[in-house]
């Protein structure tokens, strides 16, 4: 039998279906979601809270004339399938599959490429901007979790709003909840608007009042009214969003299109900004992600009838080892102290914070605070470790120059999900933070070649007395070179094979190959290496371990006995550690060398399945054995 | 006869002074002040401001183990006067003088070094927590401006607030400005706050009259009762901050010693954060600053009778240039729109506001906001321009990143105050950005050679669909080389000087010097080429216009023709222009040239004279023309 979700094919389909067979088609929506992530993986709690509201939105707003910006957008699966993406969605987040956020280039109903939080209010408010230079007509609405609201960036644009003198409409999505249960200040204030009195009772009971009594209540209704904003304060919920400047409607029931249609036509005739507050069950209608939906925010495919993950773990991951390392050191140490911008589980400080709550301090989507607050922490004797995805901690580069490398406060960085990330596509690659950090003046940066060595780095980095950052990979954890563990010495990089550099062959040095590898990357060397030496030739294996500072001894050293160097990286190419090799070796004359860069391109890496984008990247060690080669013979 | 202030030669040596002499403490301090800075130059408006708040905070604390956090810092001359610097006063702000803002290294009174906006809280709460972890009593205040409050970290950190168990006293120092008048929905509330009703007043009669009323006043009583929240929010100022879980105190007059000394005694009280609201007037006691605070904001030297800058002008600047430009380009183009954070008039946008008040947006101290706000300008069809010192554009880099170059968005930046900056010091140099900006994929870095190339420069930016920043410096234009005004081709450089390449000489080539100079360093080219060309060396000299992407194939083209090759940047060198050269002539296996990279080094520069600065850090031509003149004769 044909389904309701059948009839909608195409934006504003959906209003062609019949108000009785909205319930169903919500019933179908949350079916197709469950049913095609739990194959695919993706994005599962977010996207069943917010079934109705697009809905609601869908029949509120005519695509692709009007404009929807989503915060994050990780919540936009129903808006996809409402606007011809149906059939697309077995591909969802694989390579040249439909994305999970987003995208312009998919369909012109998609209004801005998002990825990182808190950026919907600032790109719907120049939406609105250039609408009314332009003399334009169209609704825009943006739609930001209560999470998102946390992000300092959202506010900056909450405090611009205010100035505002034609419509926005800003839906605030609250479902308590960021990845992890939300913190702070706002989301307390949620809260109890959430579960506050009905305040419109008692403005009609108190105007009444008010009205009638003789004696001293006219007084008191005197004092009131001259006071302008006082009654409005008693009696209206949201004053914190109205003092902003703004008007507040809500508390809506974000599960009730009626209710949300009512609070958009209402909105819709504010000549300013207007808040919608929309309370949504994350995960609703399926029940493990009712119960657990910080589990089921990103998941990979699962089983529909338990919920579980249907993938087998294949080993330890870098954020696994990183999790162990930190307790075993705030175990040690009683001055560790470690943060997170809302991402508890995900940079795998739950234990800690279990463990060591006091030392544990989640500030909420604000890496900017995260990291000055680090520098604070620092300042007051303590050792603090930022936990931070790489992608995200570009939100605080100033912070890192300004509060904490000025004054080489000994802040340990731990950058996860550096280099290809894969799935979350553009938006979420750890591509950028060896350029972006390896130029900050004090900042020492380092990468482990494994996870045995993440454990040394960190507890290298505790000893420091100034900013340390380590960057590793997503995933899995490289377990090989188990037997290759040095001590680490501030600044010097680790020799994994050594060539035989005796040899009296003439010209050996001149074809021995030097393989300057960081971090991820010398798995890939090894088996370069092992390629290369059992086709005859001499290679010499490095660990750099030190982005920053270059080991320029090492280099110095290298120079006399190998000719044909290449470095290997994880990482856009400029800025990076093998443009800082080439400079240095032009820098010392040494070019008798001939030197090859191997790094990722100079380009955002789209999504996919981290080794089939290596692979069309070329990023694979049988590729770039064959580069290498290549390089070596023609020169 | 010897004033008050002579007795206060150390931290603390003011809770000495018998409170009938705070009055004239308090007129000796301004009088010191406008003195000094009529001299020296440097921030009077704000500090003009602050001085009895200043005093105040130095009678309730116990330097150095108490901790006072000033956020920006450029208020923070009076703390400097009570805590043994007063003899150091006429060194401000030049070369290894004292700094215009808080430095650890110059006090152990001082606890945050800063210069950038809005960071105070957040480090703050970090020392809180530390002091709590440590068992500490050490008494902890932040004081942060109403503008600063409109930056998004500001909030991040208020939002984290709320959840503190332990004494912080945050003061809003509230003088309606930021460098300029103050926008937005927080600056409009706390304007409501300063002016409005007594609520004190209001909440005793309404609570004296519920109390006694007879029948349906009582009603209204319990109503409000239950509805917990409501008296105080009919009652009680500030609540915007107490819905966010801080406790407000204000607003508090904050020239009256004494207000200020009660609000902080009851303020210490609370095991919480608490905001005191205090408010002043910029330029305070001095008439001329009084009246035109945003001119006193940072001045040069002046005449204290009229208030006039005693500073000669000395020709056309960089920023001049740009207001020109933006001003035609807005004539001539009903989409071009322009975009300040909270400095219409530092980048030059106050004659484009004056006349586009309807393109111009000042969004407040907001970086972010600033740049994801233009890239939803650019989506609605605008061409929004961005203008910017470098060193607060490193604010935004993710926004660069994420919301503008990945969808490659005609969004320009005027990156002004770019390369050495001066007397603000280490904070506000700007010789990040080429490191933090070349290597975004989609984004154009170019730089121009003189003040008629920055105009070319943004007519060009103007004509291109994708992202162009355009870095230049603080400061007067160059006016020299007027007749080189080749047009503007995407990715192409110009040739300002090309030695004779045909000469017979034997291995001419070879020690033929090519100049690769990027923005201001042409200049500095044209006087080293000349001091070279004079001594008999053949010496190209190129504008290299495009610092992303790099013009490879005039690279390619040089190298037949010169061997020496030098790179000119005003940037710090990792990342920079230089190292990217080093890397494409070791990709195309072009190890016949000879490479030295001239850059500022990879360090924070501190303050002083530009000139002398770049003396200091032997940046002049002369020293660099023996730079080269070493290197091209011992390889």
């Amino acid at each position: 039998m044909a389904g309701i979700l059948d009839l909608v094919n195409e934006a504003n389909d959906i209003k062609k279906i019949k108000p009785s067979d909205y319930k169903a088609l919500a019933d179908e929506i949350r079916e197709f979601l469950i049913g095609n992530i739990s194959k695919t993986g993706g994005h599962l709690a977010s996207n069943l809270g917010t079934v109705e509201l697009t809905m609601a939105l869908h029949l509120y707003l005519d695509f692709p004339a009007d404009k929807l910006v989503w915060d994050v957008g990780h919540q936009a699966y129903t808006h996809k399938l409402l606007t011809g993406r149906k059939k697309e969605f077995s591909s969802l987040r694989t390579y040249e599959g439909l994305s999970g956020f987003p995208k312009r280039k998919e369909s012109d109903c998609d209004s801005l490429d998002t990825g990182h939080s808190s950026t919907s209010l600032s790109a719907a408010m120049g939406m609105v901007q250039a609408r009314d230079i332009r003399g334009g007509k169209e609704k825009i609405v943006a739609v930001i979790g209560d999470g998102a609201l946390s992000g300092g960036m959202a506010f900056e644009a909450l405090n611009n709003a205010a100035e505002l003198k034609s419509n926005l409409i800003i839906i605030l999505n609250d479902n308590k909840m960021s990845i992890s249960e939300n913190v702070g200040g706002m989301a307390n204030y949620l809260g109890k608007l959430r579960t506050g009195d009905k305040y419109i009772n008692l403005k009609q009971t108190v105007e009444k009042a008010l009205n009638n009594v003789p004696g001293i209540g006219h007084i008191i209704a005197d004092k009131v009214r001259k006071s302008k904003d006082s009654l409005k304060r008693l009696v209206i919920p949201g004053m914190l969003f109205e003092d902003m400047g703004l008007t507040y409607i809500g508390p809506i029931d974000g599960h009730n299109l009626n209710e949300l249609s009512t609070a958009l036509l209402s909105a819709s005739k504010a000549k300013k900004a207007v808040l919608i507050h929309v309370i949504t069950k994350k995960g609703r209608g399926y029940k493990p992600a009712e119960k657990n939906p910080s589990y089921f925010h990103g998941v990979d495919a699962f089983d529909i009838k338990t919920g579980k993950n249907s993938k087998v773990k294949k080993g330890i991951t870098y954020t696994e080892i990183f999790s162990d390392t930190i307790l075993e050191l705030g175990e040690k140490y009683d001055n560790l102290t470690a943060i997170t911008a809302a991402m508890p589980s995900g940079t795998g400080l739950n234990k800690f914070k279990q463990k060591y709550p006091e030392r544990f301090f989640d500030v909420g989507i604000a890496e900017e605070h995260a990291v000055t607050f680090a520098a604070g922490l620092a300042l007051g004797g303590m050792k603090p470790v930022v936990a931070v995805y790489s992608t995200f901690l570009q939100r605080a580069y100033d912070q890192i120059v300004h509060d904490v490398a000025l004054s080489s406060l000994p802040v340990i960085f731990a950058v996860d999900r550096a280099g290809i990330v894969g799935n979350d596509g553009e938006t979420h690659q750890g591509i950028f933070d060896v350029a972006f950090l390896s130029h900050i003046p004090n900042l020492t940066v380092m990468a482990p070649k494994n996870g045995a060595e993440l454990k040394q780095m960190l507890i290298f980095a505790y000893e420091q007395n100034g900013p340390v950052a380590i960057r590793y990979p997503r995933g899995k954890a490289y377990e090989g070179l188990a037997d290759h563990n040095e001590p680490i010495v501030y600044g010097k990089s680790e020799i994994i094979f050594q060539s035989n550099i005796d040899g009296k062959k003439k010209n050996a040095h001149k074809n021995r190959i030097l393989l300057l590898a960081a971090g991820s990357m010398v798995e890939t060397g090894v088996e370069i290496r092992d390629i290369l030496t059992r086709e005859g030739r001499e290679v010499t294996l490095v660990n750099i371990r030190f982005i920053a500072p270059m080991d320029t001894e090492l280099l110095t050293d290298m120079a006399a006995s190998h000719g044909i160097w290449v470095t290997l990286e994880e990482n856009i190419k400029h800025g990076g550690y093998g443009e800082g090799v080439a400079a240095y070796l032009f820098e010392k004359n040494l070019r008798n060398i001939k030197l090859l860069n191997i790094s990722l391109p100079n380009q955002f890496i789209e999504q996919g399945d981290v080794n089939v984008l290596k692979d069309k990247l070329g990023f694979d060690a049988v590729s770039l054995t064959n580069r290498i080669k290549e390089f070596a013979s023609e020169i």
